[in-house]
C-alpha cells in the first residue's frame, strides 16, 4: 500500500517532533502510552502507513494471517481487529477473520483449515471452552506461529499480549469497597479462560484484604446468550441483593443496567457498577459508567508486531512470553458513593 | 463446520415451529422481519449453522471472499461483518477483511491485489472518495463478482444491499419538524458516496414539504478525523444556531453530544438530535438517543447470500440490482418536544 502522507506530515498534524512520532511505531518504551495512543489514532485517521517488516517478510509464502475471536459483541474486539488489520495491511499482509461463537469445537475446526499453507501465522483470542488444546500443537508442528491476545490458554507455549487484568480487577474491586460496597458480585465471562479466572482472582484478592468473605453465590458464570444472562443476573440480584457488581465484560454490564431498570434499582445508590469496557461513550451513559478500559487497538497492534517478529526470525517461536499492557481505570457515576 | 445444534433444537429454544425457523434462512418474504432477526440472532448465539450453498459452491477455487469497509468507527460495520462471516463460515468459506480508511486510492490498491485468484468474490461498502471506478470493472473482467452493501457507487453495475435511506431520512427529518424544529442541520458523512447523498435528499424533501428553505450553511460535509468534525460541528452550532441536527452516521452524533455539553446546550430543549446508528444501547445514553436503526447484521447476511447466489450461477453477474432493507425509526428523548 502507498503512504498517503509522510511521517513529517503526520508529525506536523500532531504538533509533535518526527522522532517522537517514529518512536510510537517502534517497540520503544521511551514514550508516554497516552502519546503513543494519540499518534497511532491520528496515523490511522490520516492514512499514514509505516512499513516496518515488508522487506523482512518476503520469505513467507501466503502473506496472510488469520484472526480468530470468540465473538463480536464487545467494542474490544472491533478495536483490536482494527489494530491488527492496520499493521498487516501496512506490511503487505492479508487478514482472514474467523468467529468461534465461543465454541472450542469450532475453534479447533478453524485451526485445522489453516495448516495447509493458507496462512503464515495466527492471532487468536481463545474461545475458552474445553481443555484439550492439541490442535494448537499441530499448528506449531506445521510451523504456523500463534500469538494470543486478551484470552490465552495457560498450557500453550507461545507469546501473548494481554491486559494487566489481575491488577486492574483488584483496583476496580478495591474502588467499590472504598465507596462503601460490601456485597460485591462478580460476573465472569467464562471461568475456563484466562481472563475469566485472572479477573476473578483480582476481585478475590481485594475482598480478602478487606476481610470480606468470598461468597460463591456472588460469583456468576455467564453464558454467550443475552436472554439467559439477563435472567441469571436478575435472579442473582433478587436472591442475594448485592450492593455492587463487577462485570468482567461490557455486555454483562449492559444487561445489569437493564435489570436494574426493571427492578427499579438506582445505580449507584442501590447498586454500584464497574466493568471491563472499551466503549468510548461510557461517559455518555445514564449513569456514566465506570470502566476498566483496555488498550484494545494497541493490543491488536502489539500482537501483530509480535507475530511479524516471529515470522521475521527476530523472536523465537513456541516460547511462552506474556506481555501485559496496562488498562486505564475510569471512575464515573455508576460506582460513586452516590 | 459441524452444526452444534439441529434446526429442531433451535426451533425449540425459540418456541417457534421448525417451518418458521427454516423460512428465516431462505429468501422467503413470508416471515415477519422482527421474527427473522430474532431467529438469526438466536441461531448465532447457539451456534446453529445452516449450510445453504456448500454443495453448489464446490466449483469455485479459493473458497475465500473479501470484505472491504471504509472504517471500523460505527457499530454498523462490526454487525455487518458478523453477518458476513457467519454465512461464509457456515458454507465453508474464508473471509478476508480490509479497511480503506475512507481512501479511494487504498480501495483501488486492495482491489488490485484480489484479481489473481485470491478470492472468489468481494463484498464492499465503498469508501466514496474519487470518481474513477475503473478498477472495479477490472474486477468484473477477472470474473470476481462484487456485491455492495450500504455504500455503493451508482456508476457500477452490480448488486447492492442497502437501507431504505431516502425514506427513513425523510421520516427522521419530518419527525424533527413535527416536534417543532425549523433550523435543522444535516451532518453528511460524505456527499460523494451514495448514502451521503441519498440521506441528504430525504432530509431536503422533508424540508421542502414543510416550506422550510434549504440553507447550505446547515449542511456540513464532514471528514474522517474526529477532532476536525468536533471543531466543525461546534462552529456550525455557534455560527448558525440550529435547533436540531440530523447526523448521517453514529460517530457524528456522538461528537454533537460532546459539543452540546461543552456549549451547555440541553438536548433536546436547545438542540434536538437524531442519527443513523446501530447502537443497541441508544436507550441508555443521556439523553436517550433517537435513531434510524439499520438492520446491519441482516444486511451482511443478505449481501453474502447474494454473492453466493452469483457464485452458484443462480443470479447473473454484473447486473445492477438494488435491494433495500428497511430501517427502524426509534424516537427517544433526544428528539422529543422537550
Amino acid at each position: 500500500m502507498a503512504n498517503n502522507i509522510t511521517i513529517v506530515e503526520l508529525a506536523a498534524a500532531l504538533g509533535l517532533s518526527k522522532s517522537t512520532v517514529s518512536r510510537a511505531f517502534r517497540d520503544s518504551e521511551d514514550i508516554n502510552p497516552k502519546t503513543r495512543e494519540k499518534i497511532l489514532q491520528k496515523a490511522s485517521e490520516l492514512g499514514f502507513s509505516p512499513n516496518l517488516y515488508a522487506s523482512n517478510l518476503r520469505g513467507n509464502k501466503s502473506h496472510t494471517i488469520a484472526i480468530i475471536i470468540p465473538e463480536f459483541g464487545n467494542k474490544f474486539f472491533s478495536q483490536a481487529i482494527k489494530g491488527i488489520e492496520w499493521v498487516a495491511r501496512n506490511n503487505g499482509y492479508h487478514v482472514l477473520i474467523y468467529v468461534t461463537d465461543h465454541s472450542a469445537e469450532k475453534e479447533a475446526e478453524i485451526i485445522r483449515t489453516l495448516m495447509n499453507g493458507r496462512v503464515d501465522g495466527v492471532i487468536m483470542s481463545g474461545s475458552g471452552e474445553g481443555n484439550n488444546h492439541e490442535y494448537l500443537t499441530l499448528l506449531q508442528n506445521h510451523k504456523v506461529p500463534l500469538v494470543f491476545f486478551d484470552r490465552y490458554y495457560e498450557d500453550v507455549d507461545t507469546a501473548c499480549i494481554t491486559g494487566n487484568d489481575f491488577e486492574s480487577s483488584y483496583q476496580a474491586t478495591n474502588h467499590l469497597i472504598t465507596n462503601g460496597a460490601r456485597r460485591i458480585a462478580y460476573l465472569a465471562v467464562n471461568k475456563d479462560v484466562s481472563i475469566g479466572k485472572i479477573r476473578m482472582e483480582g476481585y478475590k484478592k481485594a475482598l480478602k484484604e478487606a476481610n470480606i468473605p468470598i461468597n460463591d453465590q456472588f460469583i456468576l458464570d455467564t453464558s454467550n446468550v443475552v436472554d439467559v444472562n439477563y435472567a441469571d443476573i436478575k435472579k442473582l440480584i433478587e436472591d442475594h441483593r448485592p450492593d455492587a457488581i463487577f462485570a468482567s465484560v461490557e455486555r454483562l454490564a449492559m444487561s445489569t443496567i437493564r435489570v436494574a431498570k426493571e427492578l427499579q434499582l438506582d445505580i449507584p445508590r442501590d447498586l454500584k457498577l464497574i466493568c471491563f469496557s472499551c466503549l468510548d461513550i461510557a461517559d455518555m451513559l445514564q449513569p456514566s459508567l465506570s470502566v476498566v478500559k483496555q488498550p484494545a487497538y494497541e493490543m491488536g497492534i502489539a500482537a501483530t508486531k509480535k507475530l511479524f517478529d516471529i515470522l521475521c526470525g527476530r523472536k523465537p517461536e513456541g516460547v511462552r512470553e506474556i506481555v501485559f499492557l496496562n488498562s486505564e481505570l475510569i471512575f464515573q457515576k455508576s460506582s460513586s458513593k452516590s
